[in-house]
């Protein structure tokens, strides 16, 4: 693969800037946003599209591998390889946003490729039957385990946006991606990435301790935005024990929190956060 | 349709706060996140489901009028009447979580209920083609006139996100959820809608001025969020003149917008405005 082919994540753009009764022209950034193919294919089946997401370029393996374990389509241990595709009906540029994840064996993706993470099931639309329908696809994911070590005080979960900010590389160029990270219950950090998508960002935390041999089931999950029901959904599959948002968690999310045993915190900044599940 | 059944656009919960060693519970609100089920139907064919959406309930009729309209599945005159379903297999709940959309005419759904609004099609899923799919798709709707009036002065442009904000009503009581609304170049306000997904709340906007049998083609449309991809292709499929965003745009979103003619703003308050397209 051709790393200089590979868009970056961050372009370079001419803008206009004004201000009270100022006007000027300057370089900026933007946050890359290109889509990104998900397929799948085991032994004896050819490879199928899952998922199509826009997103900010880089850690593509690690997106692909958190979107599949986070919807149940994949225990982390059946993963056998991700690749970029290389389908000859497919451009050089082209190849660069589609990745197939191999497993090592057969998995049930037929009901969740339409775009939601649930509810698109039999479970119909009412919000009570999706909450029930999404712990059982994450229960029968089975591949993950559930953090059961100690949680972040509530003075350790007022630091940790913070820190989640210092982790941040692409956001101080551009103000315009959301970020996920992975934190022990001490407030140490162990991963954190960006992406334009807060689901992406999200999926690709759990994907790189994936990739790395690492469990996801760690004691707390920081993202930069709110948290809705899929983060929720998502954090649950991944098994950490606490979700920290900077934002604030919607009605569905508080719920499915509740059921799950998720500790969710809301409008976390320095000298201040609310628990809500 | 029992209106006292309607969930709400917030729930109370109970919530503890914490502060530089202070604790104490209070009561909350959250905004509401109940799942939409979108159906569509025309003379001679079955409802069909076209989309599932995480969303705060109210305007559901708005959300799928403009959800039809910007996906190019439905003119605003084909639209003959939107209801809440009263299929037998649904509990009194869930009927409120799924509307129909019933056409006069047969439309063609078939590529597009996949829960990507691009790129899911034939297009494959390079940047620049889907940018050339998405403008295919908007033109083949061909049911939106574009606005060719004047726009905002950047001076307006600076103030839209504190109108905005006056007319947000939900916001204010969770802090959780965007907005959008629509302008006149001198920013009068026509409409303003909210929502935990940010889509949601533009495609509310347009429902809105289609359901009440005006053009969502005027000046300016005004989000509280970033600018991202799908934000720029609503509002080109919109036909405005404008886009204004609180955060900042996507590089494929200035992509996009450069190709329609769309203005797009950034980073946008008081004493300063960004423009990239």
């Amino acid at each position: 693969m051709d790393r200089a082919r590979r868009p970056g994540p961050t372009v370079r753009t001419r803008v206009r800037e004004y201000g009270e009764g100022t006007e000027r022209s300057r370089e900026d950034r933007l946050a890359t946003e290109e889509p990104l193919e998900i397929r799948m294919t085991w032994p004896g089946s050819p490879p199928q599209r899952v998922w199509v997401t826009m997103r900010t370029p880089g850690h593509d393996f690690e997106l692909a591998a958190g979107f599949c374990c986070h919807e149940g389509m994949a225990a982390p241990s059946s993963i056998h390889g991700i690749a970029y595709c290389t389908d000859v009906d497919l451009t050089p540029e082209q190849e660069l946003n589609v990745v197939t994840v191999t497993l090592t064996e057969a998995t049930d993706i037929g009901h969740r490729h339409t775009g939601l993470s649930v509810g698109s099931s039999a479970c119909g639309v009412c919000g009570k039957d999706s909450v029930t329908a999404v712990l059982d696809t994450v229960r029968l994911a089975g591949s993950t385990t559930t953090w059961a070590g100690p949680l972040p005080s509530p003075d350790v979960v007022r630091r940790l946006p913070a820190l989640l900010r210092e982790g941040q590389a692409v956001f101080g160029r551009t103000g315009g991606v959301h970020a996920a990270g992975l934190f022990t219950a001490e407030g140490r950090c162990l991963v954190v990435r960006e992406d334009v998508g807060r689901h992406n960002a999200v999926d690709k935390v759990t994907g790189a301790r994936v990739l790395a041999g690492e469990s996801p089931a760690e004691a707390c999950l920081v993202v930069s935005g709110r948290a809705g029901f899929e983060l929720v959904q998502k954090a649950v599959a991944a098994g950490v024990g606490a979700l920290v948002a900077v934002g604030a968690p919607s009605s569905l999310a508080v719920s499915l929190a509740e059921e799950a045993g998720l500790a969710v915190y809301g409008f976390t900044r320095e000298d201040r956060t609310v628990r809500y599940a």
